[in-house]
């Protein structure tokens, strides 16, 4: 016997519970499918936590700079409790509230597509349950973190993104695999919370390889200042650990080996669609699942399947994952009920701009759009500016020592930002005017008008439109 | 002997430094005329200072909020070193020297305007030196702070934000007249930095009243928090000061005197016009120069007097004097020349949406546009939305009791954003997407593209537009 709904999400992270409410709100009825916590990767072992790790070291560099001010240690078993506080204990029974109220039907266990519109669930005890889509099928089920093929690593059991946010004892000696976000803030993390040798090994040449380059040379000027030693062009070739959860030996391709007491490898995601059936409706299994801006797979017939978040490779940021599950909500509602089906909120355009990102290292690193290199390559005509953020009053104001950089990617055609990265503490919160100006297409002599107030670190805006020629 | 130039500054604050820049660079000659620091108000004894004073107080704010983290004492004495490092200790070399370099002549001494285009100087030793425009004379002379009339009070020769942003010790018990942004700021300033008994007389029945109602009451809120003791609805009726720099005594409507050590009169500012020789071009003495969005003053023939920031009374704010200075310097130069002088770069448009303001307390609060109620008032068809910013998970990362509010006001009729009201800890930075999506009246339905980074403060943009309906 099946269940039927008008919508059937398979994976209750922040992506697919966006596709639920929307959906709802547009007056479907919808099942939710999740084997592990409602509420997602992010909740739980990513965004949420690393966070709560993040914020007291970020504090302590604050105040360490700001003269007049001084901080005792930190208490690592306060940080720890916070965070668990911050991710509900690991306890998703408020998530699941959440959904039963929005409402919608929670199915725990492990869905797999099974045909066109079914949706077979394997629950906790092992029953089956299959349930059917009136109109649709997303699949939300986010990525999972990709182990490189190193002898020895996969045995070493090392840790990810998921268990590093789920510390419960900082590590006295880590070795990170990998230079990109996770790499870069929770090595940041563990060394300010106690670990005391943090090597990094990076196999390019520079952490933060998607970004402007001085935005990775930035963070390499912090981590040594810090005292967390980097390594790049070099890779772990060989793994031991002769005892579980004991001493970690990582060879590289030359010099002597690196010992630790804990491994994390940050080398990527991939997508989670491994025993998702993707093979059971004509789709390649073990790739992302390919969407159209609307979020429908363009591999299936009928136009009966979507994917949002990570599992579709467009951009694995969760606020991306989301913004494209309001949009893939929307649009099931509006072809539901036969309503137009290509406003401009049922695409997610926003993808194709670069997507917004925030590293909350210390100095933060934000950026939106495409770095010009990238845009060069895209065919603009392309002009960029850069402007030194120490040189600004709401910048120096934060502390002594302040270390920064902005820059700005302008099409010189339409004379529109293309991209924006700034580097450097205050800048988090800085980044959604940029990713305003980027996506909305502000011309530059629009911008012009908008004054940043004085003396905040915004003045960059100011300088880099000054620098622009304006 | 009259020496000539193309333009005559009459003040060297930001504003006029940033009218000489452009005239200059727009291949004119140029003097500027100031009688005390070259740098102005901004630079010594406003902005720069108040903030030196008042990030380390939020610092400490910030991390008692944050478990597991603990500070100890500020010594104040740092502090207020490294304000005296941030106004150049009060010494103005390098401004004189950035002056020279623009290149244009300072020239040091009291400027008044003595009939068209015709400004006397009276030098330090008593000189006189008369000084001729050949295009345009500029006033940026700024404001001063005004006294109230209460018998006693200038006798009892208060503090104004000059002074207590130049404080060398800090009062034990402080009275501070006025429920403004300097009030605001430096209540919580000083009693941060050690005044045990700060209380705050404030005439209306509200802090911050220009802003959204809610500022000021979580101003309030942390006011009492704090042990700031704020009172409402009254006035300083009468004050004695026997000896001076002695104990003062401010007698209220009703109830015992609040005695002190010192008293900070913050209740509002005058234009500086005084002995500016207005009436020699046939303007009034005492008011503020009226002027049209090119910074032409209105009442005088021929159009070669020009005024820029507080002076001309359009917004007192450093940032917005800076901004009308780039459009009156751009527009000087281009009507020496007789190129076209009405583009948009060349009118200060941005003055009549609203200028955004960051008021620097524990909460920010930071606004820009119109309040609902100034929107309503000047006939747009108006909805608001609220948000409260404890549930955006950026804001709750940042630490325990997080308190904070938003707002957006939308015009109805265009989809457009008139107005924006931030008040919580770590909004400073994200006022700037506001002012963009006033400024630029960035379509709704464009800023639902525009995806704030997770978890950042910045996500109660999703939230405003998902209350909003979209």
């Amino acid at each position: 016997m099946s269940e039927v709904f008008d919508v059937i999400v398979i994976g209750a992270g922040p992506a697919g519970e966006n596709v639920l409410d929307r959906a709802v709100r547009g007056g479907l009825t919808a099942a939710i499918v999740e084997d592990r916590l409602a509420g997602g990767e992010c909740s739980y072992w990513a965004c949420i936590p690393s966070k709560a790790l993040l914020r007291p070291v970020e504090l302590a560099g604050e105040v360490a700079r700001m003269p007049g001010m001084s901080l005792g240690p930190i208490d690592v078993d306060a940080v720890l409790a916070r965070r668990d506080e911050a991710v509900s204990h690991y306890d998703d029974a408020g998530q699941v509230r959440w959904i039963e109220g929005v409402p919608a039907t929670f199915v725990r266990g492990r869905g797999r597509l099974d045909g066109a519109k079914r949706v077979l669930v394997t629950e906790p005890d092992g029953s089956q349950r299959l349930l059917t889509a009136r109109h649709a099928v997303v699949l939300a089920t986010g990525s999972t973190a990709a182990i490189s093929p190193a002898p020895g690593l996969r045995e070493a059991a090392p840790w990810t993104s998921h268990e590093v946010t789920a510390v419960t004892s900082v590590p006295g000696r880590l070795v990170v695999i990998g230079g990109g976000v996770v790499a870069c803030e929770m090595a940041q993390a563990m060394h300010g919370l106690g670990a005391r040798q943090t090597t990094v090994l990076v196999r390019g040449d520079t952490l933060l390889p998607r970004m402007e380059p001085f935005a990775g040379e930035l963070l390499a000027g912090a981590f040594a200042a810090a005292g967390i030693d980097l390594r790049t062009g070099t890779e772990a070739v060989r793994v031991e650990r002769p005892e579980p959860g004991g001493k970690v030996t990582v060879h590289l391709p030359d010099g002597p080996p690196v010992e630790a007491d804990e491994i994390l490898v940050a080398t990527g995601r991939r997508p989670a669609t491994e025993g998702l059936g993707l093979e059971s409706v004509g789709l390649p299994g073990g790739e992302s699942v390919e969407v159209d801006d609307s979020l429908r797979a363009t591999g299936v017939a009928e136009g009966w399947l979507y994917a949002v978040g990570d599992v579709n490779g467009r951009n694995l940021l969760t606020h991306m994952g989301k913004y494209q599950a309001r949009a893939c909500g929307d649009v099931i509602v509006a072809r539901a009920k036969g309503a137009p089906d290509d406003l401009p909120a049922l695409r997610a355009t926003a993808d194709g701009y670069g997507a917004p990102q925030v590293v909350f290292t210390d100095p933060q690193i934000c950026a939106v759009g495409r770095t010009e290199e990238a845009a060069r390559r895209d065919g603009f005509r392309v002009r960029a500016v850069e402007y030194d953020l120490a040189s600004v009053s709401g910048a120096y104001l934060l502390g002594d020592g302040y270390q920064g950089r902005a820059k700005a990617v302008v099409d010189e055609d339409r004379r529109v930002l293309l991209g924006v990265t700034f580097a450097g503490q205050g800048t988090a919160e800085l980044l959604h005017a940029a990713t305003i100006a980027v996506t909305a297409e502000v011309p530059l002599e629009r911008l012009w008008h908008a004054v940043p107030s004085f003396p905040t670190v915004s003045e960059i805006w100011l300088r880099l439109l000054e620098t622009y020629g304006l």
